[in-house]
């Protein structure tokens, strides 16, 4: 494995779109998008890899086995937040053409063919829902409903898909892999504070996303008596309040958070007559989820109630939690052990395309630290020493699940 | 007095920035203000005043009297929050017009020089702090500094004054008048609720304004466990809530409203790292407005520490209760009897001009109501036969002002 070539590759990647500031941003089938997947593929052409697009735009490379039958696949994604750094996603990519570009530098074919893949629209900065490609890959959405989809720029999904040159041939859902293992950065802080260097990731945090409304009445800051008032914006900071409460109360790996709120007319002398806000729920056990759900929507009710507002739910996103194959999670931790890297089990917090690949086939991660915890961040950060670990980490676990048996014959 | 020509004034300007609502938005020194002025200004002249303009853009019509010195004065503003009515402010001013109209086509020559004057950005809501042309006028602020305010839209307000053509050549401070008496909508529901016509304004709310800006740390709202985040937009839904309960511990009058507050990067994904809001704290007690203002602050403090997140602090206006001159409020309030209204005594809890021409002269106010206390707002309204009763009131206490010498030879 050539650490070097994969650290320059994620550095030439993070210029792409680049922010100016240390991080990038290569929203869902923009230009910089384009240029990055157009800067990915000719490396991947470059390994002579037979490189294919599918329905959806997402991208993968094949290197042919000794036998016939599906590719162990790894992969990620290569767009970004508006915000983003260099790392989330690029990683497992560029590890993955790494993995590859050393087997085949080495004249190594392995008994399974092996895939790297990038999926479209990971992060669902332009086009909501996030993981959107692996999503279509995997057959939890139709073509023509992604398609359809409307960015926050207004564009249309398949428009844009055919402008950047991305609307392959390949059909969705796309077949089923032998296995697949994603590498990533951990985007938390739990492996740094551990000291831990790689994190076998046992599954994927449920998501529950809804946006409440509140609509009270706008009124004169200085001539409502308190307890006349309808204050949407109090409301608002008081559901806020208690999302923390409530995750503190269920404990675990419960977070709740209320990232977005936005008032009407947001003036300093004006009781706000509308509010609008985003409740962000996950947990890694899906009934203690609905449990948050349930309560935190009584919670809506009573405050709303309380203040004589009106409330309006919109659903923006809800996806069950995941559980990886633990015949993967443990091969991720003993190979991580046989490499002397200090390792711990540990569920995602983020969402990931190996959620959906996990719905066809044995499915796993590798993660490794990010520093400081920070991510969706032009400051994210992994060293070059666990960028490397990752790599090789995920090197042998691919190897293994190529040549042995380790999945053979069962599905998810 | 013509009412039918008030109120057609007062629907007619009411147009000038409508937001289709029934509403209007002329924030200050905007396009839509200068619209609004040019109309007022049109009627002025029209009724051969002379029209002049200050150094920040107040705008002063006079009816010369029998005798030389110092007019009696009446006037408010043309200046609508985003979300304004028809009547706050407008009434004043179309009032004032009203009773100089009357008493000019009456042939009636007063014996003290009468005037009808608007002043620049009493609202605050584009350029704070509120009641600014009024403060310059009464030498509460140097016009270098005015100039040199920048909008919520980063616009310089000397520059925009020039731009709209208001930045005028009469001098700042201005000349004390003999007297000043605002008629208003109370933008409350204390008049409504207990049957009154007519309010005698006995003093304005102290008024403490200060935006607070919070600087935590950006994080992925799903990776972050609850106890590692230090959450800016969680503090400042906590600093809301305290705010509330601050308001309802300390009772009597005292209001306490956080009406903005801006998140950012402000997404359903990320964990705030930064959060700015607005805390606007009132009471007609000086005493206990300090108080309010100190234990906020000690709660900001406390808020902000638990949560692991800096606090800057920024004073966007403050200013002490004002009293009005109980010569005016008393006949104010006989005068309202005479002419067979209901009538009270209150304190106002919005700022007016009113309390700025305090400082020069004996002032006071009239209230009239203001219908399900709603104000800064498109369903603001007035009924036509209280805007009728309050134009009278208004008329004759300035006439009594203009021959009597109800405040004549003292100061404020």
């Amino acid at each position: 494995m050539n650490a070097e070539r994969l650290l320059a590759r994620l550095q030439e990647l993070g210029r792409v779109g680049s922010t100016g500031d240390g991080g990038c941003a290569r929203l869902a089938l923009t230009d910089e998008d384009r240029e990055g997947r157009d800067l990915v593929v000719t490396w991947m052409r470059d390994l002579g890899l037979d490189v294919q697009v599918d329905a959806i735009g997402n991208v993968i490379a094949l290197l042919e086995g000794r036998e016939a039958g599906p590719p162990v696949m790894c992969g990620s994604h290569v767009d970004t937040v508006a915000t983003g750094g260099i790392y989330d996603g690029n990683l497992g990519v560029l590890a993955g053409l790494e993995v590859l570009e050393t087997l085949a530098s080495a004249g190594v074919v392995p008994r399974r063919a092996m895939a790297v893949a990038f999926f479209t629209d990971e992060e669902g900065a332009r086009f909501a829902p996030d993981m959107l490609g692996s999503l279509v890959y995997a057959g939890g959405m139709a073509l023509e409903e992604a398609y359809d989809l409307v960015g926050i720029d207004g564009a249309r999904l398949g428009d844009e898909l055919a402008r950047i040159g991305y609307l392959g041939s390949l059909p969705c859902p796309g077949l089923a892999p032998h296995a697949y293992v994603e590498l990533h950065i951990e985007q938390g802080p739990v492996l740094e504070r551990h000291g831990e260097v790689i994190g076998a990731v046992t599954g994927v945090q449920g998501i529950s996303w809804q946006e409440v409304v509140l609509s009270g009445q706008f009124n004169h800051a200085g001539t409502t008596p308190m307890a006349y008032r309808h204050d949407a914006g109090f409301a608002a900071a008081q559901i806020a309040v208690a999302a923390r409460a409530l995750a503190l109360e269920l404990g675990g790996d419960q977070v709740a958070t209320v990232g977005k709120l936005d008032l009407r007319p947001d003036l300093v002398n004006v009781v706000a007559g509308r509010a609008a806000l985003t409740i962000d729920l996950r947990n890694t056990d899906g009934e203690t989820l609905v449990r948050a759900e349930r309560r935190m929507a009584e919670t809506v009710d009573r405050i709303a109630g309380d203040e004589g507002v009106g409330v309006e739910r919109r659903r923006l996103a809800r996806f069950d939690p995941v559980r990886f194959d633990d015949r993967i999670v443990d091969l991720v931790e003993k190979t991580a052990r046989e490499h002397g890297h200090p390792v711990r089990r540990l569920p995602s917090g983020a969402g990931h395309d190996a959620q959906m690949l996990a719905r066809m086939c044995p499915a796993g991660m590798v993660f490794v630290p990010s520093a400081g915890g920070i991510s969706h961040n032009p400051a994210e950060f992994t060293s070059p020493e666990h960028i490397e670990a990752g790599a090789n980490v995920l090197l042998h676990v691919l190897l293994r699940l190529a040549e042995d048996d380790v999945v053979a014959g069962s599905g998810p």
